[in-house]
């Protein structure tokens, strides 16, 4: 597992990368890491019954404009996975639950947890990723997850790793590992890191709700905004006006 | 892990368990000895683009036909994951590439691997789990598979179930745990247990082509009659004529 932002094994140089990409800050800053690092990135985004599709969009458009900017142009695979979460969801995310407010807190951020969401997601990225010879799956978990998500934990990326590995051993390519950066890191820091890179933030969206403007008010509009801040760089969203 | 037909914990009495069930022989035995040790279980099928359906209607009848037995009616999922098979697969199994004939060996049988397949499916059977507050995820992996298929051993089903725990800890259901009792026995020691626990083999489909007979000739039939063979239980399946 590679969990540090500047600690890649020469080997993985030119190699594939399938990159979990929600459209949210976290996982556009790890597409543009990637590219830094000399993989070359297979965008899979999960259309897994979001309440808006907004996020999808901005994933795309994030896809595109760095491809752009480096003179090529990147695969990017949206995979509907509705027919799943019908069987396996009582989230908010996905139900017509409201979507709780506020900072992130244990008691009202459970309820957007999709059961094994993240499991489900990356077992799937590996799979892509044995099909296509690639070197790593990564995944845009931070820190600021770790207490409300267990599949957000270091231990939990270890076992997959684990996982993925043993389940998949002597194909002929590659042992995977999971490309990981900012497991051990804020998302001030993923803004930072972010900022450095040349991230277009404005194409990204975090908002649980999928209105035209990022609402400011829900658990991960308070996130962002704080972590622009604390990062001291400037925030591009333009968030609905207050007591709208 | 409880990878022993005889060593279930009383903790999991009268829980539920995800029962991934194929339609073939040993995951048929399975849902049989989950009921045996007074599990409720949610089967759970997966319809991943197969040349045919015709599993999936034998695992629909061995579901009803238990639930006939035991007086009572059991919960099946049928959960359509075509749309993510079109982006992993290179297999035999669910493409035009023609079945491998003759025994199971590392040469032919790699190319019906679809790539991470038991971790997909596992994955899915454990959010099912988290969201139905089940106890348990069954898997009719044997050690015939070890050979050819890297998720089919001890070490990926340890890695899978640490991996499960660890992305799903604290969310107030019990540590589920991984059902995998045939992880160390052969088919024909499946066949045996089958046998004792009255499993009617005739509702069961393992051949990869999809007519209206089992063919006899290919990997999957190859084993099931060396299954039942060794033994010494009565072979029900009716095999089209040799030289057809």
């Amino acid at each position: 597992m590679i969990d540090h932002c500047a600690q890649l094994p020469g080997v993985t140089y030119g190699g594939k990368c399938v990159v979990v990409l929600s459209g949210g800050m976290d996982s556009a800053t790890l597409l543009h890491l990637v590219v830094r690092y000399h993989m070359t990135p297979i965008a899979v985004s999960f259309n897994y019954g979001q309440k808006h599709r907004k996020e999808l969009d901005f994933a795309r458009q994030q896809v595109i404009n760095l491809g752009e900017r480096m003179s090529t142009v990147y695969e990017h695979k949206i995979i509907d996975v509705t027919a799943l979460t019908a069987h396996i969801s009582k989230s908010a995310l996905t139900s017509d639950m409201p979507v709780p407010e506020g900072h992130y807190a244990a008691d009202n951020m459970k309820q957007t947890v999709v059961p094994n969401r993240n499991m489900i997601m990356m077992s799937i990225a590996a799979g892509i990723a044995v099909n296509e010879n690639a070197v790593a799956v990564a995944t845009g978990v931070h820190a600021g997850d770790h207490f409300v998500y267990p599949d957000c934990r270091p231990q939990f990326v270890h076992d997959l790793e684990a996982t993925i590995k043993s389940g998949n051993e002597g194909f002929g390519h590659p042992a995977l590992f999971v490309y990981a950066p900012f497991l051990h890191k804020g998302k001030e820091e993923i803004a930072k890191i972010g900022d450095s890179l040349g991230v277009d933030y404005s194409t990204t969206w975090s908002c649980y709700n999928g209105r035209e403007m990022h609402c400011g008010v829900c658990g991960t509009c308070v996130e962002r905004k704080e972590a622009f801040s604390l990062a001291d760089v400037s925030d591009p969203t333009v968030y609905e006006p207050v007591g709208r």
